[in-house]
């Protein structure tokens, strides 16, 4: 969940009868399907604020990052994470925002490089732990989707997510327009040409992603019944993925209602991976590369202890099993692409299990958290 | 899980008969009765290697601090960002290891802390992560139960957690002998009056902890009948108890195959509150002072989406469903109580649930990742 301007969904030809919803009438379907769109919006219209903060990042030159942020924004925040230390060697962590709300101390920000990530940009405890890092000789940077909010207003550069209205309260194209400012941001900030290619051709790409994801999710032996089923599940990768195992499992989660834990494929089998049985099913967002080989590795086991494996991979042999995207781009683009099926995947089961995934009970789409 | 040097329990009176275990034939509990003694003997024997540390910190000045570590020492590591944060004002982050082992990139380190955290000191991207920091020009530090490990060896100043041998798989003292050194630090480079007392009262505390809480586990209206007959289950606490949330929701996974979702209240009104439902319990670890107001508005939400709520917390009226460990000690230190009724919690509803929780199927006690 995160969060813009809108209060709650109000698609007009929503059917709430006793056929239940179809994908069609839900927004959060349709913003996915945005997706491709808001990327390139994104790549065309976004590169002077992009460069800016680039900029303003090379005439600081860091020695350390933090990111704040919350909910889904806090995804977008681990990969930015990962972003920063590969690609410009700097430090990087995530924000603890209860250092400076609830335990009201300040820290030393001098050298110090402070990302907020926020789709209203009104979170008070992001908007606040901004303030405070700038005023104490930080950097601080702003990706948002409304940047004349108060945390636009907050930071000294702040980057227009361009994602448009979401009115689905479970946030997709928003993530997405969040992961594409950082990609951008390293693409201008550690240039190459194979960087610049895969951006050039990422919304064809997205494009074909959510053609091939919405016939795996339609395949009666896809994963939909088998994860609507049940009420847990585990969803792993590693690395840039990271992120996008912990995104789907939110949106199982809020979307759902599902016990669906995220892990990277190393944690995994420091413990939880003693949760998987025949009885939890194992979502794998596979990454490319030899990352990819360790993840194989921790999905063995699990499979091994019965679970039933679920895999999305850019590459491969396809099966009902497995979902292959049919797209060539590096890891470092491919949580991009690998959350789609992801997304679509938690709005069919939401409506497999009865849920309106636009509104799930309980959450409001601009969570106010201090 | 965690990780020393021995490979696996061998109770030798362990009772596997028809009747079950007892929780006088665990490790697991035998282990968790000796954190007083261990919490006590580091503040005894352990000065002279704390002050070391604190000394080089004082030195180097460092602008930012990172944190390495896996598996339960990463629940160590979340307490100790908070503390190096709230009391050195350093910021500071969990390092992501795929950085280093799986991206082979190098982060610029001059300016910066590294502490890595390893009951073992055998964890090979703990290990990897150091040895970089240290050659990038970190100052590294080691928080281990080995201090001839390969991460002791690897670290510029190294703390032994004095915590001895711990055969169950599943880490308790070791954990909590984690959180000494944390707080033994901060207590030298920022000593308090206020501090040094909490300190010398600690091992008091945790004995009386430990009684109460065997009466609330033995408690036929306790929360372990409820527990154990679930899969899920929320645990929720907040800022220094974070840890905490983290910790029992994996010894609840790790042993008793629970899904045990941890968050900290501010996360989890961000779309896992979604999850809260009448076949779903809720453990509260409620911190004093100001940051337990906040616990309480999250738990009041997952209340009334019919969550049965357990709680712990130091003072207050007790009731079956809440225990009160009637102990008077801050926020700060109170991660080192609140956990101990959490594990025997895990401990107890493991044996309910008819399993061994020295023993976990598919775990190891040194857990070997790259």
């Amino acid at each position: 969940m995160d969060e813009p301007m809108t209060t709650g969904p109000s698609s007009p030809d929503r059917v709430a009868d006793e056929g239940g919803l179809t994908s069609a009438d839900t927004w959060m379907r349709r913003e996915i399907a945005e997706i491709p769109a808001v990327v390139a919006r994104h790549l065309d219209e976004g590169a002077a604020e992009v460069s800016a903060a680039a900029g303003a990042i090379r005439v600081a030159a860091p020695r350390f990052a933090m990111i704040a942020a919350r909910g889904t924004s806090d995804h977008a925040a681990v990969y930015g994470r990962y972003l920063l230390e590969t690609h410009l060697g700097i430090p990087t962590g995530l924000a603890a925002p209860s250092v400076t709300t609830a335990y009201r101390r300040n820290l030393r920000w001098t050298g110090g490089l402070l990302v907020a990530v926020s789709q209203s940009g009104s979170s008070p405890d992001v908007v606040e732990v901004t303030s405070a890092a700038r005023r104490a000789g930080g950097l601080t940077i702003a990706i948002t989707n409304a940047p004349r909010s108060p945390l636009g207003r907050a930071a000294q550069v702040t980057i227009d997510c361009r994602a448009g209205v979401e009115r689905s309260v479970a946030a997709t194209k928003s993530y997405v327009a969040q992961l594409v400012v950082f990609l951008a941001l390293v693409a201008v900030a550690s240039p190459s040409e194979q960087l610049r290619r895969s951006l050039a051709r990422l919304p064809g790409d997205l494009e074909a992603v959510l053609r091939r994801s919405d016939d795996w999710i339609a395949d009666p032996a896809g994963p939909v019944g088998t994860i609507a089923a049940t009420d847990r599940c585990l969803v792993v990768s590693r690395g840039y993925n990271l992120a996008t195992a912990l995104e789907i499992a939110l949106k199982l989660k809020e979307t759902a209602a599902i016990f669906a834990e995220p892990y990277s494929a190393a944690d995994f089998l420091h413990g939880p991976v003693r949760l998987a049985d025949p009885a939890v099913p194992l979502l794998a967002l596979r990454p490319p590369g030899p990352i990819g080989r360790s993840l194989d590795a921790a999905v063995e086991v699990a499979a091994r202890r019965g679970s039933p494996v679920w895999c999305v991979r850019l590459a491969g042999v396809a099966s009902p099993r497995c979902l292959v995207l049919g797209v060539r781009q590096p890891d470092l683009v491919s949580p991009l692409l690998l959350v789609v099926p992801g997304q679509l995947l938690a709005e069919s089961v939401a409506r497999a299990r009865g849920f309106d995934p636009d509104a799930p009970p309980g959450l409001v789409k601009a969570t106010r958290t201090r």
